[in-house]
């Protein structure tokens, strides 16, 4: 039985999420970052280290285990890769190169309540940069253009990033005069979920604000540009703050840098915040065009403070991407295909039992060419063979004969051929995917 | 700190790994297999249907959970991916295409004590065929080619498939006048462990046998050899029954298709017995010269009844490659190395923090045509630069100027270059994997 929040794609589903994870990865290499995985378990105290996440964490036990156990020795499966990556730079800090690229493609586990596009067990692909001390910024300005590269890659509708800085946030609730920035911030964060009525109250009910700091507070968050005139619609509130000029100058770097490389791939959003977690300047989000309604399919951001080492800091950056929540929504909506559902090019006929040596030599020779080759699994007349490939959509069969002859079995063009030297046409090599 | 039998590789062992993957998947594909990922977990209940190795079970449970949830919803990670792989047949199979090829390349995990080469956490690669109601025999002859390929493209040394029939060995202890022919095998294979004499005496003690039927067992359990020889050694012993015909046919037929496609590949082995699995007829394992004394690196067969669905059965046979332990072996023994610790091809030296823009517009160029490129993470010096691309193995440089420049640092040889149309040598695109 299927278990919620437990998703398991068909073999064409996976053949497609494959080619999207082959994207990803060549995408994070043409930047450098090296690849990483970090074990799936993190002792608990690592995990509840960072807050309210811990809720949703998964616990193991042994089925034999001995009672007792005590809670320092108890594991529990990682909720996402930022943790187990910042553990993992602490704990072989020695022997790596800063500043310190890397990319992470694992799943992750959550006993959150499943629903579309969120799930129990997903797949995350992260990219982030540590160093030690402190990180230059302009590796924040990077982020979102390998994202942007990534999701250009792809066969998905557009994707805008979504850029804010904690430093606007906090700079200009301080600047207003309120202390408590963190209950502000996070009440903000809310204005998707309750709206701004409900947030306004909030505000003035548990941040201590007064009915215009909390109304400043919600024109801040109405901000949003593709360009550098967010900065100006900000200081045009009134308030001044050298935290929040540093947050605006930060931006701007950001959405300056995506518009040189890509237009339109960045827009500066100023109510994102991503409340409950470990960010500390920049955040990004990334909206898909037609998706939006589901949210994020991004998430990250800077984080001065996440990983130490005595009096040593490792500051970073990083950016990651939802494949899981991705892939669901396409799939939902039916929005992906797949041109087979094997790997296979070319299916090799089997006329009679006793020749089966001769088809897999022809196999044989195909495969080492890198032409993926199956011989047919019975005997059977022609028509039964055709009927095998086209179930599977695999384009070509071969007949083996004086001479060998090969069908396309589409355009039912059937040509002389020799396993030694014939070739597919490129495109059939491999399954093609494409947006439906 | 690392937790004993959860193994993480450093990025450059990563590299290694996820190029050991690469090859298996592209070899893997070659012959058709279509590509699957279940889930991590199953319920408790699938997991312990198979017997003894349920002792081995992490569990999970969820740090908030309610008290008494139960038994039936309780949920465990996979200790193999043939289990898994049996129940997604079963829950999917009006939607497979038969006979239903696939791989799968996933973590497994396994509450066991650790050791050289054995983990709590590791990483399986598999290939299964199953079908419905019957599965011809001749698959079982193809599993040891593929994975004989697999091992043929990696930079290990040599590997030799060790093969035998459960039917020969329970034919045999049958025709021997031997009933508990299951506790025979059990004790047989422990036959590395714990020598000839004491499985003699555990023969006769558990299962009833005379000292000659222990010694005949023990007789048949020395056959050994790379051709069809085995048959007539085991005819020598002077015991007959139908199923010990069934099964040296059917072994016959793996040693003599091996021997076709790869001379030395496959040993007929008649001490294997992979004892508490679920396999009925033809057994696998490989043995990697050199690391003998550590055990089989692959495991599989033939399986008939592990998946089944009302009175339809789904008879498969696959194997398994180890990654994590081939790859644990051989990073013990320092064997394997790689040219680089990141993907990155070019570094682009920025010579003043004002010149970014420009470097980055170089990266760009570079990375649009697939050459993995970073910008140097800071202004520096000609010799830092050089010593930031050193220290990974990067090997080229990259000079902005009129005209740009580009250096090989091995060699020192540094040549006018164009973003828009360079190459480095083919060989140098992506880290290289040797053997040391």
């Amino acid at each position: 039985m299927p278990i919620s929040g437990f998703p398991e794609w068909l073999p064409s589903q996976r053949i497609i999420e494959q080619r999207v994870l082959d994207r990803i990865r060549s995408t994070f290499e043409l930047y450098g970052f090296a690849p990483l995985e970090t074990r799936a378990v993190e002792p608990l105290d690592i995990l509840l280290s960072k807050g309210e996440t811990s809720k949703e964490v998964y616990l193991l036990h042994r089925l034999q285990e001995e009672e007792g156990a005590k809670r320092e020795d108890q594991l529990g499966l990682h909720f996402d890769l930022t943790v187990p990556f910042a553990r993992f730079v602490t704990e072989n800090h020695g022997k790596l190169q800063f500043p310190f690229r890397r990319y992470q493609i694992q799943k992750v586990w959550r006993g959150e309540r499943p629903q579309e596009g969120r799930y129990r067990e997903f797949l995350q692909a992260d990219i982030d940069v540590v160093n030690r001390d402190t990180l230059p910024f302009h590796f924040d300005t990077e982020m979102p253009l390998v994202i942007g590269d990534v999701f250009r890659s792809l066969p998905i509708p557009r994707a805008t990033i979504l850029v804010n800085n904690r430093k606007i946030c906090e700079g200009f609730y301080r600047g207003l005069g309120l202390e408590d920035t963190a209950q502000v911030l996070r009440t903000v964060d809310k204005l998707d979920k309750i709206g701004p009525e409900k947030v306004a109250a909030a505000l003035v009910e548990t941040a201590g604000a007064t009915d215009s700091q909390a109304a400043q507070c919600l024109r801040l968050a109405e901000i949003s540009a593709t360009d550098g005139s967010f900065a100006d619609r900000v200081r045009a509130l009134g308030v001044t703050d050298p935290m929040l000029d540093e947050g605006l100058a930060e931006l701007l770097q950001v959405v300056e840098t995506a518009n040189e490389h890509a237009p339109g791939l960045v827009r500066a959003e100023l109510k994102i915040a991503r409340g409950l977690d470990y960010y500390t300047g920049t955040v990004y989000e990334t909206l898909l065009e037609g998706y939006e309604r589901f949210g994020s399919i991004t998430s990250g951001g800077r984080y001065d403070n996440l990983a130490s080492v005595g009096n040593t800091r490792f500051p970073g950056v990083g950016i990651s991407i939802g494949v899981s929540r991705l892939l669901g929504l396409l799939f939902g909506q039916d929005a992906l295909t797949v041109s087979r559902s094997v790997p296979t090019c070319v299916v090799v006929a089997l006329p009679s039992d006793d020749r089966r040596a001769e088809c897999d030599r022809i196999a044989a020779a195909l495969r080492g060419r890198g032409i993926p080759t199956e011989v047919a699994p019975t005997a059977a007349k022609f028509g039964k063979q055709i009927q095998f490939a086209d179930r599977r959509g695999i384009p070509y069969v071969w007949f083996p004969g004086e001479p060998d002859t090969v069908k396309d079995i589409r355009s039912g063009e059937q040509v002389e051929a020799d396993a030694a030297t014939w070739q597919p046409a490129p495109g059939d090599l491999h399954p093609n995917v494409f947006a439906r």
